[in-house]
């Protein structure tokens, strides 16, 4: 039954985000408009808006409606669609296939994608900072928050970390710090954002903590099943070439662990999602659903 | 005499700058080590520092102390620095050389310098809107303009347009639209950010109308200057390829208006920056000295 509702909640959250996103992002009638169509190819191809949704579940569990949380999720979108075209980019993971279509370089061109990454960092903060329906003093927290989790110390720092750990043998320590950076950073964010968008919740710490935990937990199980589907998934449903990480002998957690131990750790990661929620009644029954969903997602 | 107290005025911002730029960059031996090297090397790397310069000139002229654009300044050199290296990468204008030593791709290698350029744009938000000095209000208005001015409607776009047009003709109308954005709208931004530091005049809007046409000016000017050099260089002292620009076809102001129509239009530039200080006293004379020094600077 809470499948249901979280499969509900998912696509309410991605339809929400695909307007807003759709309606915000920059025509690609107004110059310059290569550009502004490979940033609305990128954004606009079709993501399962797993950030969005987790922002909105978490503004949920603070009290709030999902819609408070509509610009953080967007700008949490762009952060990830940026990072996306970049690591697709033939100097860093080389991949032409994205969500089943050819990825932003492909599709348009080296300097193009480049660019486009470029522009929707930049708008990620220029919306953030500009939401004029939460306080200043909550918008510029985010702005830190998504600045610090995007950057050196969070996601492209993970992504430097694995690009220098193609071919060498990682610790079980060093892989979690990678993801902790490379995907943990940017999910714990999007909970936090989502937290910090209920006005009521935004001042206080209540359960703050809890979630912090719960974010950090989801964003490693994430991690995990990506590289569990990365070589039991199917290239036609995950939508990248599987086995693709496998073939760069990227470190992976059932490389380093077998498969059968990465699917307990996985079990572990979402005990302690769930476990941090112990504290919270319905309104976070979202973030248990997302928990679970992360979990068992074949894509 | 008043090119000595320019000299001397961009002198003492490049020491504030750098010094501060020096000590807030994440540090070498904090992980990952590589990434953060190359955003040292690619920052410290000895830049005119002009945007700064220009930050801090504002700042005086709005009735404040150069010190008070003093983490704008460092945000504004961060994403000049940022959009440089990638620049510089072989999709993009494909250049080995700048500021006389090795682009950040060659002395690193592609991957790094994409992921450096995207942490640094990530760290100029950070630090723009994590500095208690500002008013909560005047931070979030820095974040939005110097996001405006660094996405697609400004320098991000003003590249897309150039790489768009490199081998066709473009009017002097499309060219100066892709110089206003490509370096306009920092430049603009750094004027504006200076104006903002100042607390007395956060709130206000007199003479910044003034300021903002001296900035679209001095903006055009550093172009026309730029394309010039490229032609009149010398490789040794303007620290890039001489020539780099015609080797590419690249649309220029020398090749659309002849030489001395370019050094003509680059002293009406001047005297529309001049122009628009002339409401201002003694605490304009920085961003006087400035313009002087965009027109004749030699590098």
């Amino acid at each position: 039954m809470r499948q249901a509702f979280t499969e509900d909640f998912l696509s309410t959250c991605a339809k929400l985000t695909d307007e807003a996103l759709a309606k915000r992002l920059p025509a690609p009638e107004q110059q310059p408009g290569r550009l502004h169509e490979a940033m609305r190819y990128s954004v606009l191809g079709g993501g399962k808006r797993i950030r969005p949704a987790l922002a909105m579940a978490a503004a949920s569990a603070a009290g709030g409606e999902p819609g408070h949380a509509l610009v953080p999720a967007c700008s949490l979108e762009l952060i990830h669609a940026y990072s996306l075209i970049h690591d697709d980019l033939p100097a860093m993971d080389d991949d032409d296939l994205r969500r089943g279509r050819p990825t932003t370089h492909i599709r348009f061109d080296q300097a193009t994608a480049i660019l486009a990454g470029d522009a929707l960092q930049a708008l990620a903060f220029e919306w953030l900072a500009g939401d004029s329906s939460l306080p200043a003093v909550t918008r510029l927290a985010m702005v830190q928050q998504l600045a610090a989790a995007s950057g050196s110390a969070g996601m492209v720092g993970g992504q430097a970390i694995d690009l220098g750990a193609v071919g060498r043998e990682l610790s079980l320590e060093e892989l979690e710090q990678m993801h902790r950076r490379k995907t943990g950073a940017l999910i714990e964010a999007s909970v936090r954002l989502g937290v910090l968008s209920v006005p009521a919740a935004a001042g206080e710490r209540s359960g703050q903590d809890s979630l912090g935990h719960y974010a950090r937990a989801i964003g490693l199980a994430f991690q995990v099943q990506d590289d569990l589907l990365d070589i039991e998934g199917d290239t036609s449903v995950i939508g990248k070439r599987q086995g693709s990480d496998a073939a760069r002998s990227k470190p992976t957690y059932p490389a380093l662990m077998g498969v059968d131990g990465a699917r307990a750790y996985l079990a572990t990661l979402l005990e302690q999602c769930q476990d941090n929620l112990s504290g919270f009644g319905p309104e976070a029954d979202a973030l248990r659903g997302m928990a679970e969903f992360v979990v068992s997602r074949r894509y």
